[in-house]
């Protein structure tokens, strides 16, 4: 694989599929990194336990291209924790509406509880801002009178709603439909190695 | 309901639900008009054969809020008709970095099949730029040995291959987390009335 520069500009143009998927997992990181990142969000599909799509967005918190990790939060009160512990198939989307990259990433999640080692460390640099949103008393998807009929738990309740997901990338694949430039490849790394092809799109 | 002024903008901060459906499918219309509109592209989920989640971005085509229809148009070859033809459970997801606006539709989906009235309906009025894509050869997805190596089919391969997705919304689920202001709703029609509550983030 190409050497990773995390400051090279990522090549969606290359003919070359290795130079490729370095530049989607370099676009990755940058998402991490920069708030104003077109990865910064994501879009997390999954089944409903009803078997009905469901689809949000959260926020990228980290990645590893070499071992092919994707992590995001979330409230252990969510509708997402219960998918998500019935079945850890999972589609990331990130789309990128200026340069027109689409990234489908598909893989499985690995839920850590809150309290869990993992979540503990992922929780840990997390600022105050940060936490708020895990405060937020009733619980999400409550029916409330009024859209400010919200509370704040205490501290102390963040640790035991936090929890962290870890999606283990299975298949990557990367579309571009610009004017004069169409192409879209698939990554799998499924089969121990790393397959790599151009489809059609 | 508020009578829809198409050019005012959507008032995401109202304490009223009307105002706020009003300003949801408004901002949907301009989705429909605007190419800079961040709803212009759209987040189709999807169940796939395989019990998967799937997810790709289309491009927002039309809407009527009065229905609560939204639709796009995609190739017969592609993998979300054979997912779509099996089961219609679809979600759309609509999302807004600037103004931290997501939006959630969940609904059923009806394909209009290449040649049927309604696809060549909404073909009409496409000018010949925006038929291009289904004029590629091979079918999307195939194996290619270079990103280029596609074939164009003859104008007349277009009709044969342009569907019409319509989607009748069930629900909708709108969440905006901004700093001193977090809202969620939800409304749904499914119960003939439209009901809709103020529910937790």
């Amino acid at each position: 694989m190409t050497p990773a520069n995390p400051d090279a500009e990522p090549d969606w143009d290359t003919d070359r599929l290795d130079v490729l998927l370095a530049s989607i997992w370099r676009s990755f990181e940058a998402g991490c990194r920069n708030r104003t990142s077109a990865f910064r969000n994501v879009v997390v599909a999954t089944t409903g336990t009803d078997g009905r799509p469901n689809a949000r967005i959260v926020v990228l918190r980290a990645v590893d291209g070499e071992t092919g990790l994707i992590e995001f939060h979330t409230d252990a009160r969510s509708a997402k924790v219960g998918e998500l512990t019935r079945s850890g198939a999972v589609e990331l989307l990130f789309w990128d509406p200026v340069s027109s990259v689409q990234i489908r990433v598909s893989g499985l999640a690995t839920l850590h509880e809150p309290g869990s080692e993992e979540a503990a460390r992922a929780l840990a640099p997390i600022p105050d801002a940060g936490r708020v949103k895990y405060r937020t008393d009733p619980a999400p998807g409550t029916v409330i009178a009024a859209p400010d009929m919200l509370d704040q738990a205490d501290a102390g309740s963040v640790v035991e709603r936090f929890t962290l997901v870890r999606v283990h990338a299975q298949a990557i694949d990367f579309l571009r439909l610009v004017d004069g430039s169409q192409r879209r490849a698939v990554f799998d790394r499924r089969a121990g190695l790393m397959a790599a092809a151009w489809i059609s799109p």
